[in-house]
């Protein structure tokens, strides 16, 4: 019994029984550790991308952490940005980062790195384990962050001597992590927020985080039906509940002229755990603050609070029963397109209307597939995961780990083609664990976002530099022929026909599947 | 005129004239000035670790910094572990990294983050643009500080707002930077370097950084050929001047055993320009330090002094003309290997056989490449390229940056698979750029270094966790396929012969060429 496995023991003992891993040198007693519990289930990432992703996209499926495991600072860096979209989707994470034998540090191997520094800016909690004997109380305080609401990324760094050095049974026993309940928003919020509703004035309800859940959607349906109060979310939500009797809500569009039209007659904006809502971006004469000034914000309960408890005790504040009716989406799935040349409309509309009943939905579709949202209220009852901190390259990770969480039910990720190089190598993982993802890449072969950014900033005709930072066509991304490499099957569709037939035949097939949309 | 024309111009004013960038929103005014800019090269990386990497092996060949342009804290922390491997191998970079409008960053906008934070663990410099009218010289700083020797990151963090600020053609004047010349060592250093080397006892002259480069081995090669003093070099190094009729330089093992041996019996350690050897990781019960306790280190001149005149100076010291006879290698190139089963060690003779004169040499053949470094010693002159940090992933991208520098040389990269796999989307810039880049992957399909750890602590037997951690087989990457698909020409041979025939036609191709060598 060494400290490694003091660590492994704790993170099985709080349920902690996936780890999405890419070791080195510094990690090689813990992963000696890991092969002598075969309960831990290791998954590895071809890049630190991949490991941090997927483990945001099991968390938000699972409801519990996965650990990561990352080799040193560079290991940790690479890792940083999906790490940021988890932060911001206030998903639970335990990174495990390897350093070097304590006395080492000093030497300033190549290695070396301020690994604390790299962590701090995209974790909520980092520690370095010190010792061999403090492994699993550091391990099991690293869960209880993760998993208090509503969610954190707790970041524990593991000196490859404290790994390695003996310990004792009795030392090496697993902690169990203390988890806190919920904090309750408070009676004055509920008034608040009930009183902001009586008003009669313009007042919107927006959801966030775990009140865009079934349960919480509930209840906001029933508050919408009776109340006639307005339910939107932010602009990137980590998991919404959506499709077919659930409370349809709408979102909060990207560009930021849309956005604030959304809001621009909004008297009272009632916040159950989201944010006072911003512009994704600053833009010269524009505000950065959606709501206008002469609104008022409102809020019932904040994100780490019990949102279902929250939303519970406003409908009992505004005398709706448990029975009262909820309100219904009135979309209806239009039909499928006719056979024509395929673009991102078609493919929206195709895909809400296929998605099987209990899909996973990854959105990484960024420009693509912003009808996307709407038309699937209509699908069948899914799961809508988003890119929830701006950093690109999350959705083939997230996809991953999302079917490593539930292995029954089919992940269907919408994938910009620019965003997907970014951490293309998790398509390999997906092959290794044959898990069921199928991939629309949206080839469009350009930054189709910043082409519209260029234009907000007055270049309507880009010249030869822009042109080569802003276009992916030359030479053309080949993705059956990449996926192929990673051993993941593929085809490459350019019409709405081929495109139908090519999702059917990728909802039957087992294991992951990837179709190259010509757009 | 505004903010980001006065940084474009300061840039180019200073020979800064190659951007490799992967830009988002907050970088759109940039990439607007850059457009009206044609002097300025930009290089677009399809994932910031190509655009870093690229940023190194470009300044490796070039000496003077390129500069990089990435996206906020996510893009800049994808960007950290090649940033890690520049550091390390002090080569200078100016980072320019884009962030919210200054008045916006309070708001906490989904991408958000703290940059500084991020920067600084991997920069030996970081700043923040306060004011468009600052840009000017806070640029010449940024480019001061990476030309101040040996080489340093400097990072500078432009808020949109400062890019997009309208300035007088006086207020955007380019502004120039103020590079020191590298300060001298001391003649005591000198005297007490030629004392070690006059005791008698076993003295070992260690070069580092430019001591490694054709001059200063010119002289070291004088020195060692009057005195009989061994040179060697670091583990890893930035470049080194090798082949042909240049001075022979041993080189410190990876392997903590063997480094130790190579060290044991040395009185006397002279370092040029390089650190203390330390082992590259700790392992329980082997020191730190490779010098044995006993033995003496003497510090001639350190990485940011004049390595060029300390050598010069200690040859005067010494007494040896500087028409003295140089040290010559022995050795020679063994002959090709006849057709059989295609081998790591084959194909180091191989490729140390055909390298053309004045090619280029990225190695990040990890453990297959071990005997290469000794073989091509009798190979044509050629510049050699090393992953200095140990933060794998920075093959692919330093040959593209080199290719960049030098576009009439070869380029030729020996790239371990696992590796590879961390920024394979440089082949997509490899191909965009139509630059003469021949990559050998040596698709071992295991992460092979990571075997040889578990053995030394002490699992000779894998089991399944650690197996699924450390092979690479199922299923296999095939290079091929993942070549095409970023529109790279490859072959993939796994015999002697095909790999001579293949590696020819490689050399003979214009723009850039895939082996995958399976071994």
């Amino acid at each position: 019994m060494n400290g490694a496995d003091s660590l492994c023991d704790t993170l099985l003992a709080n349920d902690v029984d996936v780890c999405f891993a890419n070791p080195g040198t510094s990690e090689m007693h813990f992963v000696a550790a890991l092969d002598r519990k075969p309960r831990l289930r290791c998954v590895l990432g071809l890049f630190e991308g991949v490991v941090t992703g997927a483990a945001d996209g099991y968390a938000r499926m699972a409801d519990r952490p996965a650990a990561t495991l990352l080799h040193l600072g560079p290991g940790l860096g690479n890792g940083l940005a999906n790490l940021h979209n988890a932060k911001r989707a206030r998903t639970p994470v335990v990174n495990i980062v390897g350093d070097h034998a304590t006395y080492h540090v000093g030497f300033d191997a190549p290695l070396t790195s301020d690994i604390e520094g790299v962590a701090r800016p995209m974790s909520h909690w980092v520690k370095r384990s010190e010792h061999a004997t403090a492994i699993g109380r550091d391990a099991a305080d690293a869960i209880a962050t993760a998993r208090r609401a509503p969610g954190n990324i707790a970041t524990l760094i593991l000196p490859a001597d404290t790994a390695w050095t003996e310990l004792s049974a009795a030392q090496a026993a697993p902690v169990m992590a203390q988890v806190p309940d919920a904090p309750k928003t408070t009676p004055d919020c509920v008034r608040a927020a009930a009183a902001a509703i009586r008003s009669g004035e313009s007042t919107t309800l927006m959801l966030g985080g775990a009140a865009l859940r079934e349960d919480a959607l509930e209840i906001a349906g029933r508050i919408a039906q009776a109340t006639g109060v307005r339910l939107i979310s932010e602009t990137s939500n980590k998991r919404v509940s959506r499709g077919g009797a659930r409370t349809p809500v709408g979102r909060l569009p990207y560009p930021i002229d849309l956005a604030l039209k959304m809001l621009s007659e909004v008297r009272h904006l009632v916040l159950v755990g989201a944010a006072d809502p911003v512009a994704f971006f600053a833009y010269p004469g524009k505000p950065s603050r959606i709501m206008p000034e002469t609104g008022e914000v409102v809020t019932l309960a904040t994100p780490d609070q019990d949102l279902v408890q929250a939303l519970s005790w406003l409908a009992d504040e505004l005398g709706i029963a448990a029975t009262a009716p909820r309100l219904q989406s009135v979309a209806e799935l239009p039909p499928l397109p006719a056979d024509g040349k395929l673009d991102g409309p078609a493919i929206n509309r195709i895909v809400a209307r296929l998605l099987p009943e209990n899909a996973i939905v990854c959105d990484e579709s960024i420009t693509q597939g912003r009808e996307f949202a709407q038309l699937a209220e209509a699908s069948a009852p899914h799961d809508w995961l988003q890119l929830t901190g701006g950093a690109i390259g999350i959705g083939l990770p997230l996809s991953t780990g999302a079917a490593v969480a539930c292995p029954d039910r089919k992940v269907v990720t919408l994938q910009a083609d620019g965003s997907g190089m970014y951490t293309l190598q998790a398509l390999w993982t997906q092959a290794r664990e044959g898990l069921n993802c199928l991939t629309v890449i949206l080839a469009n072969r350009t930054y189709a976002t910043l082409h519209g950014e260029m234009i907000k900033v007055g270049v309507t005709e880009p010249g030869h530099n822009a042109r080569r930072m802003l276009d992916l066509n030359a030479p053309p991304l080949d993705w059956v022929a990449l996926s192929k490499g990673m051993g993941v099957e593929a085809v490459s569709v350019d019409s709405t026909g081929d495109f139908i037939r090519a999702f059917e035949a990728g909802l039957n097939h087992k294991g992951p599947f990837v179709i190259e949309a010509l757009i």
